[in-house]
C-alpha cells in the first residue's frame, strides 16, 4: 500500500489496441449497494485483458474493501493505493483527511499524465468533491481531457452533474431494499 | 466447467460463524450496466473470507464473463458452471436453451439442499423466470427456504416482485447514460 513516485512506476508497454477501442470515463453513483463491487468487477475484466490496472481508494476504513484488496493481491499486477484517514466523515481531524485526499489526487493526476494505466479505479472520489476537498472543475477537466488510452471509473454517491456530463457511461445504483431496514447488521463476506 | 454430482462435491467443512452472521438473499436487478460485476465483487469478498463459493451462469455467450471466469480460476476454490446455449434470446433452438436452464436449475437445487456453498451466485437467473423456463414459485420458495448458512445472489433484469419480496437486499442498477447512445461500441476490458 505504499505510494510510488512516477519515476519508479516501471515501463511496461501498453497493449496494442484495435481501432474500435475507445477509452471510457465511467461513473457509478447512487445510494444503493454495489457501486464499488461493480467497479471492481470491471477492473477484473481489464485485468483479464492484460491491461495495467490501478486502484485509488479515497475513503479508507478498517474493514471495507479488504476482500477486494486481498483478491487483487492474489491476482497480481494491480496497484492498490489507500488514502484518507479512517471514516472520513467521522474523522476527528477533517482538515487532515482533506489534506490526504488532496495528496492522493495529486498522485492520481501524475499517473494520468504519465498514462500509467489502461484501467484506473477512483473509488469513492465523489466524497472528495462533495466535501469540497478537491475542486470539482479540476477533477472533471483532468478526467475528461486525459491523454492516450485510459479507462477511468469513478464511484461514490452524489456524483456532480458536470462529471455525469463528461462521462461516457453512468449507472445509478438505487436502493430498493436493504437488510438494515429489517434490523439485520452488515454481513461479512458481502458488505466487506 | 464440468458439472458435478452431489456425491463428488467433497466434504470441506463450513467456516464457524458468529451469532450475528445471517445468510442473505440478494437481488441485483435493473437495466443499467454493472449487475453481474457487482455480484462478482461480492463473491470476491466472500472468497476473501474463506467461504466456499459457487457461480452458476444462466446465460452464456462467447465473450461475456470471460474476465470474471479467468479471475476466479486464478484465485482458485471457486466453482464456475456455465449453462444455456449462446445468446439465449437469439438462440435457434429455444427449447434446447430452456432444457439446459432446467437442468442447471436442478443442479442448483441439489447443491442448495446439500449446503455446498456459503456464497452462491445465480447469474442472470431472472431470464429463466422471464422466459417461463423455470416456475417463478419454485425458484422463490427454493431460495427463500434454503437450509443452513448460504448467501445467495441473483442477478438479471426484471426480477419478479415475489423474488424481491423474499430478498433481504435488493439493488436496482439504472441506466443514466450508456456509450451505445453516443454510437460507441462495447469495450473489451469493461463490458466483457
Amino acid at each position: 500500500m505504499t505510494m510510488h513516485t512516477p519515476a519508479d512506476l516501471g515501463s511496461a508497454e501498453p497493449k496494442r489496441r484495435k481501432p474500435r477501442d475507445k477509452p471510457l470515463l465511467i461513473v457509478i453513483t447512487g445510494h444503493g449497494k454495489g457501486k464499488s463491487t461493480s467497479a471492481f468487477g470491471m477492473l477484473l475484466r481489464s485485468w483479464a485483458r492484460g491491461y495495467r490496472c490501478g486502484v485509488f481508494q479515497f475513503v479508507k476504513s478498517g474493514k471495507w474493501k479488504v476482500g477486494e484488496a486481498k483478491a487483487a493481491q492474489a491476482l497480481g499486477g494491480i496497484d492498490w493505493e489507500k488514502m484518507g484517514d479512517g471514516w472520513t466523515w467521522i474523522s476527528r481531524d477533517l482538515e487532515e483527511s482533506a489534506e490526504k485526499a488532496r495528496e492522493g489526487w495529486a498522485e492520481v493526476k501524475r499517473r494520468i499524465e504519465a498514462e500509467r494505466y489502461e484501467f484506473l479505479l477512483l473509488d469513492e472520489l465523489t466524497y472528495a468533491i462533495k466535501y469540497g476537498w478537491i475542486p470539482e472543475e479540476e477533477i472533471v477537466s483532468t478526467l475528461r481531457d486525459r491523454p492516450g488510452f485510459q479507462h477511468v471509473v469513478v464511484t461514490g454517491r452524489d456524483a456532480p452533474q458536470s462529471l455525469i456530463d463528461a462521462a461516457d457511461l453512468v449507472s445509478e445504483v438505487v436502493k430498493i431494499k436493504h437488510p438494515m431496514d429489517a434490523g439485520i447488521r452488515a454481513q461479512q463476506g458481502i458488505e466487506w
